[in-house]
């Protein structure tokens, strides 16, 4: 059966484009695909839900990178760079997913949580534990997110813990193919939460382990996702290694393919992002986290005139906000502060002139960029597109309120700079309203 | 009549330290002042608001340096760098509150608002107009808001466009002198609300002018605030025109005092440090606003080490975000940016060594820094200050969720990093709890 949506849409169908268009009827069939959109001025036409002029509605929000086990030190524990930070915070917390009761209650958590932030499709790496990754999938069955779980692969006997790792590249490969099994055979799973290959990143695995999961998407035609030249600790670990930098070595190795999502990669060479343009891979760019690790701002500008694929993430919990538009806001403002330098005693040469985006570019990264990036159906409201979608309050007590006089491009900057939780007041995803709250 | 607050108490009673206070009972006498403290742990008393496990109590948050005017383009219109900004869009905005209706509309859903997000005393520039700017001291009054409220002064004819300015020096301390006694005269406003000399800054204002209002502080011992050094152009500006950094020459006007706040201060001196430092003036730092206006990072490092008090700002809405709790992160994010740099392609001397603040001081700015700048009995929970506080929610379904095993220290970065106005559940001035709904 059909539904019917009617309301004013705002989104940004590229990178540099912003749309308004008020009152519209959205038509969604009942396998949650956008049928038609129409527009409803002046017409009589009874909706099944109409939003009316105190809510607008936009597309829903793709979060490419979240660490799903670290999602109970979400805001703290950061005083410590990348390299301590796994061994002393995140590797111990992300061991205790062994303990699958215990993963359930964060995924019970986690999953709703996120919707009510608006994050209609998410893309996690779980941990090395194969019982909590397929469990944390079966969440976002049962709660309605669109996602991509990964089973994180690490066996690098120098990179990881004894008490935290594959026990051989053997074993990190084939527990991952047990993983992408486990999940494309839960009942509900299809077309809405899908496997994807997880190598922790270079220096957390051994040749043979990122040589093996290579194959192994090739042969199981599965997406991928790891980090990429996070950190100058991180690049030059792998300059070190490998002799090449991260993006080619993962090329080496088969792990740049089509919608492979590279978290962070801030230091991309002009060659690297020739390679990610020509093969289809692309970055989840995650600006807050890399004020806090990645020495650094990832030149969003500089990725997308080279014609790489660019999405928004939150990096979970390297990056201490549940909230994609709050990485809106740090998209725009790391942008800015590359653009005019940092340092105030530098009086010539401090910034990087042209790297500044804005609050239209930074949505775009969160919806259309990430689906683009993905290869999913999703991050514009249009026909043929699946109905992923919130509904803001912009109403007279909005956090978010509209003013009179305000034009709708204001609108949609209050929105993206302003929403929280609170004032997104419904989210759909595949056409079905979901409503949850974290237990 | 006392009344009893119970519960944890999570504070910063210095720049770099955290304290955590579990299981206190507060008393708080009828004047709103903290009569005593004691640890409740073991014992049966009954208190009249008795906050359990899932609230935990933070001083009220002190937001040193906010625009009211320019709170219905709270997110938006950001493009533009400031000179042109002013012009364009603010300036237009602020000439319309000559219509107190509309000034009134906005007070009121603007002062509640603010509440909501736990900022129990708010620093105010309003516009040039007195009508406008005494309704706002009022509806502080009428909500139970602490706070510093500034009639605007700005009468230079080139700073300034002639549909908005003063229309002589004369006017423009003569206005600001009716301004403070009409504040001053407000019933209820004793101990809440008081009146503060405000230029808006040294572009903005003639010599005359700039010299006649540091003689009406100086006559009606009141405070002063103005803009110090915001970017490149302001701090360019000054230096043409008086020869001199903007620090010194508003301490040649008279405008440098114990207490007086000098918003941004992103291009000080060493000497210009030196000088606050002397004097007891301080910087409302307000990175948020900073990232879009100033081309560098405020150094709070260099600004405590040289012994400069230092508040925090949402410079409301040059920074396009009403809550101080969310300044708190870009102050410590802006930090690390400093410490580590922007620009990748910089292999060698990229940031500023010791730069990086945490959550710890930015909370300290946001509380016990303000009070300290502004001179008030504010910013902590102790015993003879104000009661002013917030309670946060860190229950099983709060976005700053307490998970099992996370420690005090934990908790507070969770709740500093990521409390949004649901998650404030209620909040006190002098002992009042306002709960505030903006109409």
């Amino acid at each position: 059966m059909t539904q019917t949506v009617r309301g004013t849409i705002l989104q940004t169908p590229s990178p540099d484009t912003f749309e308004a268009l008020p009152d519209q009827i959205v038509t969604i069939d009942d396998e949650g695909v956008i049928e038609s959109i129409v527009d409803g001025v002046g017409l009589a036409t009874d909706a099944d839900t109409d939003l009316g002029p105190s809510l607008v509605l936009l597309p829903g929000l793709i979060d490419t990178h979240i660490h799903a086990p670290q999602w109970p030190q979400l805001g703290s524990n950061l005083d410590l760079p990348l390299e301590q930070w796994l061994i002393d915070y995140t590797f111990p917390l992300e061991s205790r997913f062994e303990d699958l009761e215990f993963a359930v209650t964060v995924w019970s958590h986690m999953v709703p949580s996120l919707l009510r932030e608006g994050t209609t499709t998410a893309v996690y790496y779980g941990s090395i534990h194969e019982s909590a990754t397929t469990a944390l999938a079966e969440a976002c069955v049962r709660y309605g997110q669109r996602a991509f779980v990964g089973r994180v692969a690490m066996d690098h006997p120098e990179g990881t813990p004894d008490w935290y790792r594959d026990q051989s590249a053997t074993d990190a490969v084939s527990a991952s193919q047990r993983s992408i099994e486990a999940i494309r055979a839960l009942p509900g799973a299809g077309g809405l939460v899908e496997p994807i290959i997880t190598p922790r990143f270079i220096p957390a695995c051994t040749d043979a382990a990122l040589g093996g999961l290579g194959e192994l998407a090739e042969a199981t035609k599965t997406r991928i996702q790891t980090h990429c030249s996070e950190s100058d600790w991180e690049h030059g670990h792998v300059l070190d290694r490998c002799g090449r930098t991260d993006a080619h070595a993962l090329d080496h190795f088969g792990l740049i393919a089509d919608h492979t999502v590279l978290a962070h990669a801030t230091h991309l060479t002009n060659d690297d992002r020739s390679l990610l343009a020509r093969t289809g891979a692309g970055v989840a760019h995650c600006p807050l986290s890399n004020s806090y690790f990645s020495n650094a701002v990832f030149s969003t500008r500089s990725a997308l005139d080279a014609g790489v694929r660019v999405g928004l993430g939150t990096d979970i919990a390297g990056g201490p906000e549940a909230s994609l538009l709050a990485q809106c806001q740090h998209a725009v403002t790391s942008s800015q502060m590359l653009e005019t330098g940092v340092d105030a005693t530098r009086r010539t040469d401090r910034g990087v002139a042209d790297s500044r985006i804005d609050a239209i570019t930074a949505f775009y990264l969160a919806t259309g960029g990430g689906a683009d990036l993905l290869g999913i159906n999703a991050g514009l409201l249009a026909p043929g597109r699946v109905f992923d979608a919130i509904a803001v309050d912009i109403g007279a007590r909005s956090r978010v309120r509209r003013w009179d006089g305000d034009d709708w491009g204001q609108t949609f900057e209050k929105v993206v700079r302003g929403a929280t939780a609170s004032e997104i007041r419904h989210v759909w995803v595949g056409g079905r309203l979901v409503e949850p709250t974290p237990t």
